[in-house]
């Protein structure tokens, strides 16, 4: 973990565009708003681009997505390339409908994100290819890191296959990550908030891959902590805990304070 | 309560289609997450028939209607009905508005519900009557017992009447269910999260009314054992609380540890 | 703090139609049922005059703005004008884009708000003046006086700029309000929520100057005895506290018990 970049987003608290869906609207904000970060949200095809501008990071989720989002994503992607801000991709479910997927090609035809996001199905999509993900866990020692790096390669771009270990790749370097929680997996919109805080890294000085593995380890740990609050009893009560972990110091993380 | 059914909700982790209103998105994914289903929501016309027919169930929750959630809520509602998969509805306000009113006659010609699900007011109204709802206390002797069965019969579904008491018929058996804590009525959306849960107990084997029975009693016990809790001192602290609750085993909530 | 006002709430519990965001849709309805109003949430253009009519107050909350909910805000407040239900305008970052500042004047050509609320960068924006808020602390002694003062005389309203110092002002009355905990910023929708709180005491009886600063007396006294609970680590476990809090008796909160 690169304690700079977490101290980085902090003193600067870059504000982070999102256009995402609408289960996990609040939760985002909340985890960002606790990480560090300033979260904006803004959908209407009128302001997205002036929303996007402004921001210093632009996340753009798929999971409740409809026809007039697909416009507003390529309108603040597009206006973020221009600007240099970098974009983070989460597509979620695309290979669940024909509509997502044929959504997410026409976003990745006319935005370049600076990062794509998702579990090994996911990404395993966008290169063709189709990847059983009911009972298939990522070891990140076989599948996983091939994807991931083939990902990064096709589109120009750091992918991260997220799962029960993390892959990142730039497509030459790699990296995994092993920190997280199961509970993580019962509490809605884990996952997206994890887009949120690598769109906050993505805002500090570093290599895309150490940005973003600090981000996975850093978020992983905070799961660790909360799950292991003599009060967290499920997840309903691992939430809020989480929630203050994400404010954490991440040296007192570290030593498992 | 019939156990099985919760076992076996927890065992095939049935994957429930939400359209629901987007005050309790997160809040009734979190909750069926805990109870053991898994949610995905899409509201685009352009997906729900492949949602749908996918999804081990389909929910329908009229809580923020506009005229594309009902067209997307009819063609998710008839792709359901043709691939047998269980469609509950949940007519939130159906009194309250003319729109809402036309909406819910609109979607009952095209879709067949397995379970109608709402409280005393919302159900008379689809029969034609008005139910003065504030102030009224639903007993489950009287006039609910009457509305659920005639629901029932009209619409050849098993209807669902929630209140102090709660009722479910199929039209010729009746039962009632009395657990439940007043806390759930200072929590929004826990009304449409027990209909998320009552969408995955019909994706289990066994009748309609025993499924709904037992998912009524369930929910209700695990509002109970939240409630008790000492650090619950208000519905902010119930909340995560009773989230924990619908993870538990359900013989540990009937001894009620 | 006239605790009269809280009571008043407490026992109508006034019914507020909010047009908000999605991003606070479920906390702001937590919050209100907690504090003992009752909210409704309908934004649809085909029943938006119906529940404003039935409502208590309206809340019209920009943070998420489309074209379709600015058409909606506009019938609703033209109904709510018309049936003499308060209306209460939070003008979200109004002066971050050209699409929020034109929608907001089109609105307020069009309806009469009881009251506006937001802080000095979004108020000084309705009268066409730059406040830098990044880095500034309202301080209640110079510039949010003159902000307040004058937005409630352009817009014949009663004014309310939020801060570390509160001001609310009917144009010849001005008074400030200093309760509140820097928790309230590291958690989403925290001033939307208030917003809801403000239109519920509005429906009770008084001058609106008097209704609005007990709102926001007891609002920030919650806040304050909830970030003074042992439990309280960081935002993630504040807010269910806070949420308890605005249950809570008036009189006990202001003998900080």
């Amino acid at each position: 973990m690169d304690i700079n970049i977490i101290k980085e987003v902090r003193q600067n608290q870059p504000l982070i565009h999102h256009i995402t869906n609408g289960v996990v609207m609040n939760f985002s904000a909340n985890g960002l708003l606790s990480f560090g970060g300033s979260p904006i949200m803004a959908h209407a095809k009128e302001e997205v681009e002036d929303v996007s501008r402004l921001a210093d990071g632009v996340l753009l989720n798929i999971g409740t997505l409809t026809e007039n989002q697909v416009n507003s994503m390529i309108i603040a992607g597009q206006a973020a390339n221009e600007a240099g801000v970098p974009v983070v991709l989460d597509p979620v479910g695309a290979p669940a409908t024909k509509f997502r997927s044929k959504s997410m090609q026409n976003i990745l035809e006319k935005v370049k994100p600076s990062v794509i996001k998702g579990n090994a199905g996911e990404l395993a999509h966008l290169i063709g290819e189709e990847v059983e993900t009911k009972g298939v866990e990522s070891t990140g020692k076989g599948n996983e890191k091939s994807i991931a790096e083939r990902v990064a390669q096709t589109y120009e771009t750091t992918a991260v296959v997220t799962g029960k270990i993390d892959v990142v790749s730039d497509g030459s370097e790699t990296r995994t990550n092993s920190t997280g929680h199961p509970l993580l997996a019962k509490v809605t919109g884990t996952g997206c908030l994890l887009g949120s805080i690598l769109t906050a890294c993505m805002a500090a000085s570093g290599t895309s891959v150490t940005k973003i593995h600090t981000a996975l380890e850093f978020f992983g740990a905070a799961a660790e902590h909360a799950a292991s609050q003599d009060e967290v009893q499920g997840p309903g009560t691992f939430s809020p805990h989480f929630l203050d972990a994400l404010a954490m110091d991440p040296e007192q993380l570290r030593r498992g304070e």
